[in-house]
C-alpha cells in the first residue's frame, strides 16, 4: 500500500479571497460542494474576517450555511479574533484557524499588528475553541521570504510556530506566501521548526509564483511532512505581496505526489471539474 | 451522472517506440501493469513490427508474455502485416490495429508503400482477425498536416477511413501525427470523415507538439467524438516527423475532460505514478 499524503484544499478561501469580482455565494457553495466529493479530508471554506479587510469573503456565514456537508470532511474557516470565532461557531465550522506572520513587516501590512500583538489576539480564540472542542490550525506567513523584510530568519518561524503550538494549534501550516522559497531555504526553515514541533504536526503551504512549489514540497517530504495546502486550479495570490501568483494547484501536487508513490486518494474527475470551475470563477479560460 | 469519455492509453507503444535508449522489457511490463490498475478499458502495449523498423519494440512478444492482465482491460498491439498478426495472436493480444496514412508522402516514409499498397497489406490481417474473433482498430496518420505533402485534404482522410471501415475496423483513430492540426482543420477533417463513419466509431489521436491538442479534442467533442488517444507523461513523438514532441499527456486530457463535466474514470494516484514512471523511462526528471 502506498503511503498517504494529504492535500488540504484551500481553493474556496485562500484561492478566492483576492478575486476582484464579487463572486456570488452560490458559486462558492457550488465549488465547496463539488470539492466535498473529491476525496479531501479537510477543506478551508471561508474566513470570518472583517469585510473591510477581505470584502470577497463577507458572505462567510451565508456560504457556511449553504454548503452540503459530506461525512468525514472537515470544513475549516479562518478566525482572526473573537468576533470571527463567534461567527465561525455559529456557522458550525468543523475547525478554525488563526494566522500569524513570521516577519514584522508582513504582520504589520497583513494584520496591522506586531507579531506579538497578533499572537495575543489569538489567545482568547484558541481558549474558546478548546472549551468548545473545536480544533485550531495555525498558519504562519512568509516563512522563507518577506516582501518587506527580505529573507525570513528560520528562528523567527520556529519561534512563532512554538507560540502557536503552545496555544493549542493541532497543526502549523508553514506558508511561503510570496512563492519565493527555494528547496534550500525551505529546508533550513524546516530544520529550525522541527526542533520545536514534530513533522506530523506541520504542513507545507507553498505558492507557485516562481514555479518552485513542487521542489519545496519535495524538500518538505524529505523532512517528513505529509500534509500540503493547495488550491484547485492554482487559485489565489496575496494582495499584500505584489506578483504573488497563487496557491500551487491541487491537481499538480496530486499528480506530483503520486509520481513519487504517495497516494492522495483524490478523484481525478472531480478535481478536474473543480479546477475548471475555480478557473472560470476568476474569469480564466479552461485550458 | 456525467457522460463518459474514454482515454485509450498509448504510452507503452506510441509513447515509447521512438526512445533511443533500449528500454528493458521489464520496465515496459512494469508500466503496463501499473496502467492496468488506472481505470483504462484499453491499453496499447506494443507493436509487432519488424525490429529493423522499430528496434525499441523488438521485445513485443516478451512484453506481452510478461504483463499481468487485468479483467476488463483490452491489451492491443499494432500489426502491420500477417507476420505481425501471427505474432500478436500467439501473444494473445486482446485486439490488433492496422495503420494507414492519409498522405502519400507520409505513407512512403513511414510504411514504404503507397496508401493503396498499405491498405492491401491489411486485408489478410483484418480477414484473419475476423476469423479469430479479434477486434481490429484502424489508425490514420497525418489527418490534417503532413510533413512531406503539406495540408492533408479532408477527403483523403475520409477515403482511407472508409477503406478501413470496409475492412472491418471497429474504430478509426484519427491521428494528428505531427501536432500541427488546429481546431478549424480538425473540424473540417471530421466533417468529411463523419460523412462516412459515425462519431461512435471514431477516436481522436492528437499530438501536442504545438500545444493545441486540447483545443483539437474540444473541436472533436463538439463533433461527437468520445474516445481520445493519449499517453501518460506525454510520451512519444515520431521519427519521421521532425519536431513532433509527442502524444498529448493522459493526465492533461483527463483533467481537461473532467473540467467540461466528462468522466474518464481514471485514478489520479495511478496516473500520476505512471506518468512519472514513463518520464523516468525516457530520462526526464519528474516535474
Amino acid at each position: 500500500m502506498p503511503e498517504t499524503v494529504e492535500i488540504f484544499e484551500m481553493g474556496p478561501r485562500d484561492g478566492l479571497q483576492n478575486e476582484k469580482r464579487q463572486i456570488p455565494a452560490s458559486e462558492k457553495i457550488a465549488l465547496v460542494d463539488l470539492l466535498s466529493s473529491a476525496g479531501f479530508r479537510r477543506i478551508e471554506v471561508t474566513s470570518f474576517v472583517s469585510p473591510k479587510w477581505v470584502p470577497q469573503l463577507a458572505d462567510a456565514a451565508e456560504v457556511m450555511a449553504g454548503i452540503t456537508r459530506a461525512p468525514g470532511v472537515s470544513y475549516g474557516v479562518l478566525t482572526p479574533n473573537m468576533k470571527g470565532y463567534d461567527g465561525a461557531k455559529a456557522a458550525r465550522a468543523s475547525e478554525v484557524a488563526v494566522f500569524a506572520s513570521a516577519s514584522e513587516g508582513f504582520s504589520k501590512a497583513n494584520l496591522n499588528a506586531t507579531i506579538s500583538e497578533s499572537l495575543e489576539r489569538f489567545v482568547p480564540v484558541t481558549e474558546a475553541a478548546r472549551r468548545d472542542g473545536l480544533p485550531v490550525r495555525g498558519y504562519i506567513s512568509v516563512v522563507t521570504d518577506c516582501p518587506f523584510d527580505g529573507p525570513t530568519p528560520p528562528a523567527s518561524v520556529a519561534c512563532v510556530a512554538a507560540a502557536l503550538r503552545d496555544m493549542g494549534c493541532y497543526e502549523i501550516s508553514l506558508g511561503d506566501t510570496i512563492g519565493q522559497g527555494r528547496p534550500e531555504t525551505v529546508d533550513a526553515m524546516l530544520a529550525a521548526v522541527l526542533d520545536e514541533i514534530p513533522a506530523e504536526r506541520l504542513a507545507g503551504h507553498y505558492h507557485d509564483t516562481a514555479g518552485r512549489a513542487l521542489q519545496n514540497i519535495d524538500a518538505s517530504l524529505a523532512r517528513g511532512l505529509r500534509v500540503f495546502d493547495a488550491a484547485v486550479g492554482g487559485l489565489g495570490g496575496c494582495p499584500y505581496a505584489p506578483g504573488a501568483k497563487g496557491n500551487v494547484a491541487t491537481e499538480k501536487v496530486a499528480l506530483h505526489l503520486a509520481g513519487q508513490g504517495y497516494a492522495t486518494g483524490l478523484d481525478m474527475d472531480v478535481i478536474g471539474k473543480a479546477a475548471a470551475m475555480a478557473r472560470s470563477m476568476r474569469g480564466e479560460k479552461d485550458v
